[in-house]
């Protein structure tokens, strides 16, 4: 089945454009390219014209109102690296405008299988020219470096002269919003353009950031042809202040087309020493390549990607197309290399600047640990390269020991502002972990985990237990820190923070005795100092930890004192109070039982084990009537959790509304940026919630169920060198070991042998 | 007995200078000149070189970090006004500098019989020739635009020519330390110049802030004198760009002066249409009465006020002089008009912005309510002309009615950057309730109450019903609140701010009753929306109001998760560790039983009758142990509540730490200001701590006790139209009825009839 995404606009409103600038980005990984108009901005529109290197970044002052001992006053902040994508052209003498004149056709597509992105724009200019514009764009998967526009302009019903001007701009500003709090409230210009050159047919320009001292290298090189009758007259590449500038002309018979071969390079000194010396020798060997071949790898890059993560969804084509444009967004997003990581909102906007958070380890991770297993390495190795610096965090918070990475972050330093749901959120330090053991679970990779999953684990139980204390009643409680939901703040007892604190103790013995187990522990333990009391305190910690319940009600309450607030009366908030958190001051919602996003609803998920199905059940239907979703994270999670305990419309519903939210703009803010960990969770939510999927110590489970509207679904998943590929229809969950070793498995509760390229069948249960 | 402050510097250190500018700042509520050397800075030292308005400021935005729904980005600061204080002299071409030749002497006197301050310096020039410099400052009572200032130099050894340079230079910038967030972090342009011209022997300003559009006129007339044989050659004033500059050129015979008398007008637009016509009517009034007039004036202001106020202390003079030395700071600092009140600082520096906190009605509106109730229903007007800011402030953190009074400001607005221990704080709508409840018990003035009284309370109790809800036991509970402390935030029922709130509520229907009773109701039930729903809500709510106990230990803990948190271990906090605000996060401190200030205890004071005697004994011991005073707030309440315990050491010790807090520098940052709310806590320490002074509804009672260093203590306090005097020495309580009816009252719990001057002697107990 072809992947694709096409939206038609007959007639392109300004939110519609700025939505498909995020909706038809180009990004690798490592360079991201916003989906903006090559001609420039739609007349008065907002556009945030933005071009993006992952881990890439400035440092900007960031000021607090007071400033208390170890407030943090700076952040950094992703940067807008160079505008290489502008291009327009002037048809005898009038200049595209959609506008103006007559737009017959405007067409975007996003080709999944090939890995590029289309336009195609029929124009009929005020004279009636019409010209037909095809752009083709694309991020290689092959070449990090390159990002590439094909530009062609053909005449229609007409003979006459074209001129194409091309800009290669390197001074540029970041995207600015004083009014939304997820936006940096102020442009600034972080980049000054140290260079910029002509060489040939490119342009070469470095720029280099105001605090942080990283430099980037933008080049563009044009090459400029024409077809079908039409001739080139001349082209020049010149440098017009700080920007390069290409102009072509050329005449145009009736049915002729001119190209523009537009090859961009970015390059970084956070990875090479001269990243304009590196560009130039990328360039020779794209130039040498040619352009095709960066097409045909990229398409093959594809198909392997799609050959391990391939979900279809039989009876609902709709969220099929969603699911895999969830999915290829994630790929997009994610690092390929171990500089950066996955930022809340990938390459493809600047909302929450760039940063990484929780959102990585515990939503998306998991997509990349069933389906690539050595990115999800290389991203946990990255933030293993952030240890040291969450080691200095948690000395700024007043620990003694321990590790605590920090809410949100590009290189590994805390850059919250406000710390009340920002550094608070202690959480993440055992979603990290939890990320770290449901690696090892699902690859058995035990080297990692002696080369870095140990000490991630050793240092973040450190500071759970110099975090907590016992109380009186010989509970180990953790006071004043902030849980999943920001919509209640620096509490005790959180409930997900003390059940994942309670998981990361736990594996952290675990770890350490299979190293030991393997004889693989070296000298581990001297040069971290670990010693038996200390393994002794964790695991006191662990099953001393309290979790709280309230007997009454039969559930687990979000923390120590969140029964004892009102319930906030969803029903009576205007529709256009939503999110609260524009319209309510945080005082005032921390004062009521309401919630961003899941919470409790999440540890039944990564931790289902803790209660009995009654109790996760009751607590599901509590939290349910006070949660607001205001929060991307939240409905896959109510999906996933919905499925587990067998409430299959309701887990449905809350899925439809996670896998569309950026295609519909759901939460009307996806024109700045996806949302990487809704498109995690959405993945979840089949494959852990629908299909019931669970991979742990004991090997993997599937007790399947299949939403009514469809006809049936499929995916494949790895597995400790295994590929595996399940189906689902209405009479049965069909599985095949792909490659690897026979496995037994359980579906239904019941033990089912694979055997290599035998399928199994097993009926389905209601 | 003669009351002053006197300090003599052999070698003036650059700490001294800072400090004294501080200690011998002169104010008269309206205005208030730091006590800063005439002649400029000393070489390289700090100085804070300040003139101020209590209640003129500007608007200066603060930036928040993160800015959620409805925090506050913009902040009142009162401003530096002008700089009139700057005079020098140049002896036979030799400029006089302290840092240069030899000091022989260096004095300055605080008269706080006069009301004004003296500085005497000889000075020997690196020539050898000497003179003496008298400079004599006051701001005046009786024309609260004076400020002035004598300056007179004598030849002592030698004849030749003077040279006396006065400024008038309206062109000033606040002080600013961007490392100490109790000030601000940025000094900025709030005033322009918008005209400065001379008239005469006169140089007149204004200057107008850039946001808040207010005006102040600065006027300086200068007269210049000579004496015993000395002679004035000549005399000019000019304007030299933005100052006014007067030179005056005289020869001094051995034994002869000269004498400048600078008379500085200050008005501001707040209070005048036409601050530049009022400062030149005030002149022609000033000149025509002479300066001799307002120093008789000055003198015979205090004489009153002394005779209100008196207190003695026998057989320690230090102790007498350091607490006529705070009533005399309190006296200068209280706004003697309804435009302002009293700032954290008073009017002697710029700590805290010029803001007024609860410090204001909780700290120093006893000390007013019992010496000079006048002025105390001033001050209370002014925070009620407030309540319509309180109101929206209420609404900006999501109360459907009532009104909360912001944290700090200067006009209404809150003013606080940090909501977490600022607007969270809602215990300061209690308190200044309680201000008005015990201005009416003091006084009987029920006028009041119908005028301003009735209203706060109303608004304040709705906002406590608002705020609070009923939880599943019946209590009624107040969630996510910040109480006195702060070193623990955002809690659920904090027991200070709890039975404040109680006080509050029983106060509104007693109010309510009493004006009712007394036919004084008027409209006030239609005005205000009274209704008898609404009454009987509040009482429902006090009765029913939480008031945590803990049985295990016999103590009220703090707030309800306050004793589940590990105790801080202040004996292994290294000393240079405190005031732990400044070397720690503040989530650190949150975690743990620690703080910075009385919070419970204080409640044992103004509330006494709502714990039995052993529960607020354990308590005291429980919190003393865990409190480390890093407020100035703290001490003087300690030794308060000791006192009304027994622990007559410890309250004498406490209250030593109160009494020479600025005297002695020992919070470190006097140079930036006075603290005047420890300076109301340590005359309430004497009055309401010692003599056991109790103001209730039932009457007077007194249960003095004896510091045992000291021989006796006398005061004397007003009581419903009556002057009271109280004597206590070793052996007996003598009380006096100075002036008005006869009264009952209670002395050790006995009923002792009080007629006019007749002493009634009671015997001394244990």
């Amino acid at each position: 089945m072809k992947k694709y995404l096409t939206r038609s606009y007959t007639d392109l409103t300004k939110e519609e454009n700025f939505l498909s600038e995020t909706l038809f980005h180009n990004a690798n990984g490592y360079i991201g390219v916003r989906g903006c108009l090559e001609e420039g901005v739609l007349g008065g529109a907002d556009t945030m014209r933005g071009t993006y290197i992952n881990g890439f970044y400035d440092i900007i002052p960031m000021k607090q109102a007071e400033m208390l001992c170890n407030f943090v006053d700076k952040k950094e902040t992703m940067l807008n690296v160079a505008d290489t994508m502008t291009v327009n052209c002037v048809v005898d003498g009038e200049i595209l405008d959609l506008l103006t004149g007559r737009v017959i056709k405007h067409t975007r597509t996003l080709d999944m299988d090939k890995g590029i992105t289309k336009r195609e724009v029929i124009w009929e200019a005020p004279s009636g020219k019409q010209i037909e514009i095809t752009s083709v764009r694309m991020t290689s998967f092959e070449e990090l470096s390159l990002f590439s526009i094909e530009y062609t302009v053909k005449a229609l019903n007409f003979e006459g002269d074209i001129r194409i001007i091309s800009v290669h701009n390197p001074d540029v500003t970041n995207y600015s919003d004083p009014s939304d709090p997820r936006l940096a409230a102020e442009s600034m210009r972080n980049l000054s353009v140290k260079d910029i050159y002509a060489d040939g047919a490119s342009s070469i320009a470095i720029a280099e950031t105001s605090v942080s001292g990283l430099r980037v290298c933008s080049l563009v090189h044009h090459a400029f042809m024409a077809f079908g009758g039409a001739s080139v007259k001349d082209e020049t590449t010149d440098i017009l202040g700080k920007q390069g500038v290409f102009t072509g002309n050329a005449r145009l018979t009736k049915g002729g087309s001119v190209t523009l071969e537009k090859i961009c390079l970015f390059t970084d000194s956070v990875r090479a020493r001269e990243p304009a010396g590196r560009a130039v020798r990328i360039l020779d060997t794209v130039l040498s390549n040619g352009l095709n071949y960066y097409y045909k790898k990229q398409e093959a890059y594809l198909t392997a990607f799609w050959e391990n993560c391939e979900m279809e969804i039989d009876g609902d084509a709709d969220m099929n197309s969603a699911v895999t444009f969830n999915m290829y967004e994630l790929l997009q997003s994610a690092a390929k290399d171990s500089y950066a990581s996955i930022a809340a909102k990938g390459l493809s906007g600047e909302g929450y600047e760039g940063h990484y958070f929780w959102d990585t380890e515990t939503f998306i991770l998991p997509f990349f640990t069933l389906t690539n297993p050595a990115l999800s390495k290389m991203l946990l190795r990255y933030r293993y390269s952030t240890l040291e610096k969450a080691r200095e965090n948690a000395g700024l918070l007043g620990h003694q020991k321990g590790a605590l990475f920090p809410w949100r972050t590009i290189t590994g330093t805390e850059c919250s502002g406000y710390f009340v749901s920002g550094s608070a959120a202690y959480h993440i330090n055992a979603d990290i972990a939890y990320a770290y053991v449901n690696y090892y679970i699902t690859t058995g990779d035990l080297d990692f985990m002696r080369e870095a999953g140990m000490e991630v684990l050793l240092e973040t139980s450190r500071l759970w237990t110099d975090l907590g204390c016992y109380n009186e009643n010989g509970d180990f409680v953790l006071n004043v820190v902030t849980g999943p939901d920001e919509y209640t703040c620096m509490v005790n007892n959180n409930y997900y923070t003390n059940v994942a604190a309670k998981y990361n103790l736990c594996w952290t013995l675990k770890i350490h005795r299979l190293l030991k187990e393997a004889g693989m522990l070296g000298n581990l333990d001297e040069r971290l100092g670990i010693t038996d009391e200390e393994l002794a305190s964790f695991g006191k910690a662990a099953e001393a930890m309290l979790l709280p319940y309230d007997a009454r009600l039969g559930i687990n309450p979000q923390d120590d004192s969140f029964l004892s607030k009102p319930v906030w009366d969803l029903t009576k908030t205007p529709k256009d109070h939503f999110p609260l958190l524009l319209h309510y001051h945080p005082l005032h919602l921390y004062r009521y039982q309401v919630c961003k996003q899941a919470d409790t609803v999440l540890s039944y998920f990564m931790f289902e084990n803790e209660q009995p199905r009654d109790v996760m059940m009751k607590s599901y239907e509590y939290y349910e009537k006070i949660t607001t979703h205001d929060s991307s994270l939240s409905t896959c999670v109510f999906s996933i959790v919905a499925s587990r305990l067998g409430m299959k419309e309701k887990a449905y519903a809350y899925f439809g509304d996670s896998a569309k939210l950026d295609l519909l703009n759901t939460h009307s803010n996806s024109m700045h940026g996806i949302h990487t960990a809704n498109m995690g969770g959405c993945y979840m939510a089949i494959v852990n919630g629908f299909a019931g999927l669970r991979v742990t110590e004991e090997g993997i489970s599937l007790s399947p169920s299949l939403p009514k509207d469809w006809n049936g679904y499929k995916f494949k998943f790895v597995y400790r060198d295994r590929r595996l590929k399940v189906a689902i229809d209405q009479d049965a969950v069909t599985v095949e070991l792909l490659t690897g070793d026979d496995l037994t498995i359980r579906i239904f509760g019941k033990q089912v042998e694979l055997t290599k390229k035998q399928e199994k069948r097993i009926q389905m249960e209601e």
